[in-house]
């Protein structure tokens, strides 16, 4: 098996702004060979994820940046085809961290099994996984979202927002909101349950939340950032909470926008903005799986997948998410 | 009694942006005589705030806006000088909300009783009324400090700011960083205990900010917003959380600054920040009164008073307030 060939995307350059197919490298290597504890896994699906944009900095955060001209990381699905491993067997099917190639060797440690009996092997990469618990945990702990509570989620009908929307009415949101970027994305949302959904580029996005929502909102669920959280926060009622997941809006602006303006009213209205990371919140991956896998068995759940095949095409996948072009998970089957 | 004057202050006129002398007008009436359930109450002193200048917008809040050409009102102290309401005396010492006039005629349900022997009663108002449990409240509840925390505070010289500095270093603060805007001022805060003070106009906010904490903040503890706020959000570290309690510097600007334009950040630090109004904390009261009580029995607590002469002179000291030329809590001796 050493002399086949492994493919796999490298960093070539960090991207000032806007990345490009010049920020990626097509690699060739060996496929690896596991040592004691390791396992090799050749990947079929992998996530590209708006977070993946700020690790191409090089600035500390909440995950170190990736390295120039190695293989950039992240989730992905496959097979065990070389096992070290107590545990793991030729066949098995696991979830881990090292996307963006074609085979992965990893530590046992860092690898979780996972049944493709129970569900598609892509939805423990997507509703089923991270970003199913991102939705719930940030709408549920960070925004601590009541029954009766309006919600609005911006970047709606992708994969993190679409969870969120009907996640809040399967718990008893009052009104769900949802805003998005083109009409079919939309149309997507009013068929997934949200009580309205507009197209922010059809006005001033005050102007249609206010529409949406005339009593206003209690809970925002936040992906995108400026003019969106500006409205948000010019919307909430008293007491409202916004919960922080991403600011899509601004990764790849040069300087950062000019807002909220109207950052005041947090006084007058007594809200609170919470910024969260899903690493955080895994103690409630237990609840997670009862209650989402519960809502997808019973049919009560729906998601969208957009796939892209060959890992050849991750980047533009990638870049592709970064302007929308997707509905629901953004996955690439490699 | 009748025949006596009463003097208050009006408002005259809406400001846009600075409020000025003319914003005010000095009225003369009769003295008030109390119906039944009534007291009628002479001022000794009466309390000028920042929150103030929002109830002077046409703008509903969560106090409503000042009328036109009738006298504005806030927190006094004063004597009973007639009563027809059971359980008040003439001579009985009162805390109310009708400041900004020297006789004051009050349903005495909505009067408090003070003990003139246990503080002096112009505290009632600052370290042991509204402005004390402000600083506790936010402290304590809205940014849940904890012991070892680095705390910044801005406008610390303030009355609320210099009790929120004091409470932290009581309550075990690691580390306590005071922004103030004179040189006397951060004099004063480092004999109040803080163990940083600065002037704001020495530099950009964030580079005093990271010398005196240059191992970053948990706790900001805001009255000023604008580049203050933007400062504390680059100087917090993970998890760190912002009480907003005021936004001085922008109270009288026509266009709310660009700030904070590094809001980013709340994710990849997950930031809390949070805005509160005192009146939400009422429940605080009992326990706030033990324990700021105590200390200002045992002298570890120490507070400062600019009191200016004269019911004709509250204009004055409200616009001085806003200019910063208090030190600790600004108060009109009627």
């Amino acid at each position: 098996m050493n002399s086949a060939a492994n493919r796999e995307i490298h960093l070539a350059a960090r991207p000032q702004g806007w990345p490009t197919e010049d920020t990626f490298r097509l690699a060739t290597t060996d496929v690896p060979t596991p040592g004691p504890g390791q396992i090799v896994v050749r990947n079929t699906f992998m996530s590209v994820d708006p977070y993946m944009r700020g690790r191409m900095n090089d600035v500390a955060s909440y995950v170190p940046p990736f390295a120039l001209d190695a293989p950039l990381d992240g989730g992905a699905v496959g097979e065990v085809v070389a096992s070290e491993a107590d545990g793991f067997a030729v066949g098995d099917t696991v979830l881990h961290g090292l996307g963006w190639r074609e085979y992965a060797l990893l530590d046992a440690s860092t690898v979780r099994t996972v049944d493709p009996a129970l569900a598609p092997v892509s939805t423990y990469l997507g509703v089923l996984g991270m970003t199913g618990l991102t939705a719930y945990a940030g709408l549920l702990e960070v925004a601590a979202m009541q029954p009766g509570d309006t919600v609005f989620v911006s970047g709606a009908a992708g994969a993190v927002g679409s969870m969120v929307g009907q996640i809040a009415k399967l718990r008893g949101a009052g009104r769900v909101v949802g805003s998005a970027g083109s009409p079919a994305k939309v149309e997507r949302l009013r068929a997934l349950g949200f009580d309205a959904a507009f197209d922010y580029h059809d006005g001033p996005v005050l102007d249609s939340l206010r529409s949406a929502a005339p009593d206003g909102i209690d809970v925002y669920f936040d992906n995108v950032g400026g003019e969106h959280l500006e409205a948000a926060i010019g919307a909430m009622r008293q007491n409202g909470r916004a919960a922080i997941c991403g600011m899509i809006a601004q990764y790849n602006a040069a300087e950062p926008p000019a807002a909220p303006r109207n950052l005041a009213m947090i006084i007058s209205k007594r809200l609170t903005l919470r910024g969260f990371i899903v690493s955080d919140y895994g103690q409630l991956g237990e609840q997670f799986v009862q209650e989402v896998g519960g809502w997808l068995r019973d049919g009560k759940l729906s998601y969208d997948e957009t796939i892209i095949d060959g890992i050849e095409n991750a980047p533009a996948a990638f870049l592709g998410l970064l302007r929308g072009e997707n509905l629901g998970k953004m996955l690439v089957r490699v």
